[in-house]
């Protein structure tokens, strides 16, 4: 059997990421990609490193070509998805929205993050959030998939062996982001041209950022009870990659959190935790659907540091997709995303 | 009047960013650079920005040119300043050393960071740790300046206020910091080869870096107490530039820290408080003397964020030595300091 | 006396350099920036280098406050500055445009290469092409400057010691230029974006660029006659800079170069010859406005091979144009141009 | 079967791309790698993207399991190969040698270049110049391959349709190459220090590099008579990627080149001709094995320009190795080499 994929919103970067690793499937193959913008294009012609490797020509979302999949990826701005999904799992087709439709479970929340009704609230109800380590199951048996941001992927897992456990004070934990430009996407826009990104840094976003209710949802979930969490997203002058550094206190600073972390990942072919006094660099994932996570324990200061790395655009986006569909469809878990990271 | 001023350990990038400032200084010269390893060599051919610029040669560190100066920078490792210090101040030359061998007040303390003993107690306490936004007066009458890091001085400046206005819970500071590269100086060494920097960023020396005590040391005197500080430092794929990302708890969450601020740096030529909602980048101080900090309350959190940037080769060492010597010899603070960042 | 100096189209890269170099000024002082996009704000809003250090607020280009102005710099897309200059010159008012409205002498030449129609044709007559090394006669008393292009500058200086002295084939020239991403603007363009520029490499515009006409022109008015260029650009990963690798026949293969370039640019201030064996390198003139060349002749291939580099927004733009604004005035030629580079 | 390969001088970027790749490879296996200086080291430890991927530990290459190899690569400095290669070819094994030590026929000009007396004479007269797309049947019963340098493969490959057909003047041949950084390998050294070399760009061994030799020698086969070329590389501030920009004159101007190019490469998967007006890019082949070429004819000056882009460690390096050993076994010639490019 061959899962036929099919990728509404293709002209961005998640689009073509979702391309390459799809070419790389064994069991899956993207049998249509649709842009309105690129309507009639090669994807050749956009995206020049699948010159004379794929096919593929950009339709209309319309196109009836959709119909045919097995499995629909939006990879679409915030409020695409919430209208389209349902016509495709009413055929049985599943859906992974790439985008920020289903995350967040509360449907006024959502309304106030992303400044627009939220029109669905059945398949808000629905939706599973779609981080395999926290969710396999539900996920295996689900018709819809909210797939996670790329800034919760790597806090999440970072934090979830010490929440799940009841190791920190969850009224406290600060998670300092940094991410790589291809976070911003593919739209022309003169924030991200190459002289305003190359060479600086900054912080953004510092007094809420969309991703910021979302992450609160999952850790307070995990918590079992609400967490108190700061979270700065900062821009790096690079593509791709996402660094988070957490700050949190040992609820019994004689605790040693490592072994916690060994456990809940010890079964994970995607998160790897680090030796002692190795900290995760963003390239040692570059490409991969891997997140590496390093762990330090400051004495002085009492407390502990746990650093995530992740690639945004893999793990944090078309590769934990791809996981999710893998899930979905019982094949696998790591179909496709084997790849060894590019270094350097 | 010209100050005669003398650069020893003039190979790395202090050295030339000495060089560069001091071209366009109305007041003083550059008469002598050594290096063992360059002797006779012009600085055009070790810095090619330096072509047609600079006569400068190149001579050894035991040359007596030195001896002409009214101003000696050692640009030097640790441990070569601390030898060569006394012999220039004894004949009345003004010394500042832009590395760490004077910069923390206990000599025992020192000597556990920098792995030597400290071999001259008595220039160690007569030294005087030169932020001039802290120690204008102190600095004015100093025969010996132990120019402050990189990181502490855009850590220092951002707590300054806060500190000395006991605006906040000593105990729980955390400043997660992140330099380019230039930081990391321009010694062969395969770990700040471009292929293993470029697009990728990490943390390093999270268990303590060389200049937690030098932190640790001036907010305990801004403060009157000791504090509890962690420090993380971060790599950045990109050459000039540290960005500090405060977090601190106010002791009253209802008190406005940014009027403290601008009270704080209202005369201050060098430190520029940006306007609610804007952050600094580092290109906006790349190749200045200024500091810019940006202030954003957390309300979700109750967590004060303070983001602090300075260009590490500049506020952070050679500009900031430069104004250290204008205070020392009581001309313009700011001589030599006025042009304009490049940006992009 | 200071020189009062305008800006018009203040908006990008060209606009901040100008403000940058001409704070450094010690006989001119920007009085006036236009810009109609961002009429109202302060220049530091939207170039955050400026925060604390000018505070000149962008104006409509038909203030009046232009009309004060001594000079007028126009950084404006083409066409803007061809309907605007006849006005300030009537008035007494010198004109520098950054543009290309008048850098082709022949009207229809430049309609074809630039798509609409040249509606000043009289300017275009008496506009003096403003490479200094070249017409400083012309320049220190012209009214209206055409300020070369970035390309062109590099080009026109590697070249003129060898067609002044009818040393080589003039039907046989090609320059490979590369250039930094600066040269793009500041516009929002999907191709300019952080993400498709870095890490990457690419010839552009090989079967005709705009810079063409504009260098074919020059070069055959130092040749004598018409010369036979091939002329591709490059876009490189980074802001600043141009370098041209150039490859020539000498007519007479013992002939050594060298010399005719030292003696060519023995009395330029801003032309520097490098060693033999010394290649130039382009960030040895980042942020000034030098120009570095390096001469090899290629035994076993026959070749002559020159290479240049300039900052593509100094020597390459604003630079050139203060430089040219200097020698209008009667100043000293390097008033405002003596920062050195900075380096690393 | 499983061709069991073996990695001597693995401590490099070449080394751990040949391990990327062969992980990917669905007939053969990395068994051992050796490096004197990180013997006992796990490669994880060495290369981070590797951590949890592959459990390989260096060995020292004196280590019998690689006599257990079927074959065996080479990737070490000049002078290594040629000592090490015989003793497997006797035994069997086969050899790449992924550096310089063959791939110049003649042994007193390899002398020249390389500086050191070349020791087997026969082994050279028996390796074959592995460069598929030319010597594809020789490669197949090699027992020896001299795997081609990086810049020659990107020359090579622009020039052979045209040789081949006898359509250019062959005594006047640019490339104009450049290539980014990791071409200069993973050795600590000042030159390639992240500072020294981005946001900078270039030239070097503008007299004569090392790779010339090499290129002239191949050129010459495919032309039948010697050629004449000027080679100029330079340095790009980015990891991976060479571009070549080569000028020639067509004997006949009013030949169309481009049908010789599509059918020359019309069966080759891994050589991509792009569409009139479309220029290559290199990040287009960034991580895979592909090389694209654009073909532009000049009219205003009548010269052909060939622009050809491969990723310097795939086809330049890893990648063309591991399609010679598939030739040489017998195998699917694009067996693990058909990876999607990384893009962005």
């Amino acid at each position: 059997m061959t899962i036929k994929a099919g990728i509404i919103g293709g002209s961005g970067y998640t689009g073509v990421e979702l391309i390459r690793l799809l070419h790389a499937h064994p069991e899956a193959e993207v049998i249509a990609i649709s842009s309105r913008g690129l309507n009639g294009k090669k994807v050749g012609e956009v995206f020049p490193s699948l010159i004379g490797v794929s096919d593929l020509v950009f339709s209309l979302p319309t196109d009836n070509i959709l119909n045919e999949c097995d499995i629909i990826f939006f990879a679409t701005p915030h409020g695409v998805a919430m209208e389209g999904a349902g016509a495709f799992i009413e055929k049985g087709i599943k859906v992974v929205d790439l985008g920020a439709d289903f995350r967040i479970d509360d449907a006024e929340n959502w309304s106030d993050w992303y400044g627009m009704e939220h029109t669905q609230p059945e398949l808000l109800a629905e939706a599973v959030y779609g981080l395999p380590e926290v969710r396999r199951e539900a996920v295996s048996k689900a018709r819809l998939i909210a797939n996670p941001g790329c800034y919760p992927t790597a806090v999440l897992l970072a934090l979830k062996p010490l929440l799940e456990n009841n190791l920190i004070d969850c009224s406290n934990i600060i998670a300092d982001c940094k991410s790589g430009t291809s976070g911003a996407g593919r739209t022309a826009n003169q924030a991200t041209l190459f002289c305003e990104v190359t060479e600086s840094f900054k912080a953004y976003g510092v007094s809420g950022h969309r991703h910021l209710p979302e992450i609160k949802q999952e850790l307070s979930l995990m918590a079992g009870e609400p967490v108190g969490l700061t979270f700065v997203p900062h821009l790096l002058p690079m593509i791709r990659g996402i660094e988070a550094t957490i700050y949190v206190d040992l609820l019994d600073t004689g605790v040693d959190a490592r072994p916690y972390f060994e456990k809940a990942y010890a079964n994970e072919e995607f998160v790897k935790i680090l030796d002692e006094g190795v900290y995760p660099e963003t390239r040692s994932v570059k490409s991969t659907n891997y997140c590496q996570i390093g762990i330090q324990y400051v004495k002085h200061s009492n407390k502990l540091v746990i650093m995530s790395v992740i690639d945004n655009l893999v793990k944090g986006a078309a590769g934990q997709a791809i996981h999710n569909m893998n899930l979905m469809f019982g094949i696998e878990e790591n179909a496709g995303l084997l790849q060894v990271g590019l270094l350097p």
